[in-house]
């Protein structure tokens, strides 16, 4: 903190200088005011707030870049999976002090996304703090009347489908801690770097809203872990499922980890931080589903079915024989 | 953090007892989605986002129940200055860890002003952090379409108004840091305390918002200064203010510090977390506007005029002589 003239402080032209290109809607009138306004558009806002915190989200020594990156996808996805078109989004950081070089860096990572992901920036807080880095966001979403995909919805006979892979995120912490995946792909940096890459920018999959909204049942994304956020969904549906683990899509990085026993299916099941979509498809449009997602360019994999019942969702080896998860997801608490 | 089951996680039950009640919105799903809906009802969003930090916007022995409400309240001191009626607000907690009594506490604060103003909690995430306290506030106001009130559009000739009194919660810091203050009013326990709750629990005027949104050509919170923040005003309008300091709206709390010289008036103009409405009146409908504020049950009082030009306003005292301030806001960096 510091005395400062009016008109004139360091938060002010910090925001102006690094954050003024990114508030490109004419709704966030050039952050100068104190206030944004979103146009409805005739259409329901779909809300949605997730922070990153360091050491908790993100590592210290990750690039400014990716956590801003990180810190905006891990929205963008939420709503990407409740069907979803961004619409904007309101940041509060908390920094120790200035660092111009990270604010630098950040301010270009998140203004590529900003562009990418058509989600301008509406308006924002800087605080300071004496502790760790926070990275707060609240993202905004449109969707035609009542049209918003829940996670409560899903039926007996819906395919259950997830987007890209499965793990990744969770071997690339791994890396960065120097664990054992780190160990076992000491020479192959492309796959370690792509392990590392997925858990520091995640890839929403907004292009895919339009699909989930036609064809879900049922959806969210998978932040904390597929096996638990599977269960989520069920409980919310009141529903089960079972899973045929062999579906489960696992990309080369993560299936060289496997083979050298440096991790195991629960590590990836139940590793946090993909970022994937988790959907109950209706069994009679899923072979739309399934020609949209590919029209998207993403990746969708079925993996297994909605079943009656209330009971955990059941996870199935290619013998059928269940698997015992000691644990299904992450909490803070 | 802890590994937990699925769907009983300790956040998401840490979640479901305290915050849900107070998810009053049909569109929060009762927080057992993972986004919330916001219907424009065919009006404007007005999104504003505040931060607060132990330790530099409320102090660490706080009460939980002030804490939460000033988090909420200093953002809906920016709704009620931009005219717009409250919607609803997401909220990112950033605990240590779980202290039951204390979140017990923070809800129950938090549950008398969603009800008071009618604000509904529509979201929310909580995260670890070894760091301080913080919690992030975005908030959301309707207003007809495009009738947002800026801080830009002041004209000469307008009336300079503020809400309620100035300078209390800068006082009432004071008294908590154990200052001049606090030892000027050692036998007056009522101002003291009175001086304390303007700081920890701000007074938003949403009241005052449909006058605001007739009347005003431009308006904004106090929350830096009342001098500071009426020079930001004057800038984005591109004009100057002279205001009368013995206008200035004084509590007698405050006037017994000033008599007693453990303050003076720059600290008042200058001290931050007022949370009054700031606002350039119209002239020909000045009378009109105190009429609405005094139907409104809320104490307006003029103290200016604005003026031509591009100068740092003025604060002029009963002799007409100029105030030199030091320092007119608060700047975080």
């Amino acid at each position: 903190m510091s005395a400062s003239g009016a008109g004139a402080s360091g938060e002010d032209s910090l925001i102006a200088r690094y954050f003024k290109p990114l508030a490109t809607d004419p709704g966030a009138f050039g952050l100068t005011d104190d206030a944004a306004v979103l146009k409805s558009l005739g259409q329901d806002i779909v809300v949605t707030t997730d922070a990153i915190v360091e050491g908790v989200h993100f590592l210290s020594d990750d690039p400014a870049h990716t956590i801003a990156k990180k810190a905006l996808r891990v929205n963008l996805s939420d709503l990407a999976a409740k069907g979803a078109t961004p619409a904007g989004f309101v940041l509060t950081l908390a920094l120790r002090g200035v660092d111009e070089t990270w604010l630098a860096d950040f301010a270009r990572g998140l203004g590529e996304d900003t562009s990418a992901f058509n989600c301008p920036l509406l308006g924002g807080d800087t605080v300071s703090t004496p502790g760790p880095l926070m990275v707060s966001v609240a993202a905004f979403g449109r969707v035609p009347q009542d049209k918003m995909v829940h996670r409560h919805g899903a039926k007996p006979g819906d395919h259950v489908v997830v987007t890209g892979t499965i793990g990744d995120a969770a071997l690339g912490l791994d890396i960065l801690r120097k664990g054992k995946v780190a160990a076992a792909l000491a020479t192959d940096a492309a796959s370690r770097d792509m392990l590392i890459g997925r858990y520091r920018v995640p890839e929403p999959r907004n292009a895919l809203a339009p699909a989930i909204r036609a064809h879900a049942h049922a959806a969210m994304d998978v932040s904390d872990g597929l096996a638990g956020d599977l269960a989520k969904l069920c409980a919310a549906s009141g529903v089960s499922a079972a899973i045929d683990i062999p579906s489960v899509p696992v990309s080369a990085a993560a299936k060289a980890a496997l083979a050298a026993s440096a991790a195991n299916i629960e590590t990836l099941i139940s590793g946090g931080d993909d970022y994937e979509i988790l959907c109950a498809i209706r069994a009679d449009a899923f072979d739309e589903f399934m020609r949209d997602a590919q029209t998207a360019g993403i990746t969708a994999s079925p993996i297994g079915t909605i079943v009656a019942g209330l009971a955990v969702p059941k996870f199935l080896d290619a013998g059928g024989r269940e698997l015992a998860l000691a644990r299904t997801s992450y909490s803070h608490f």
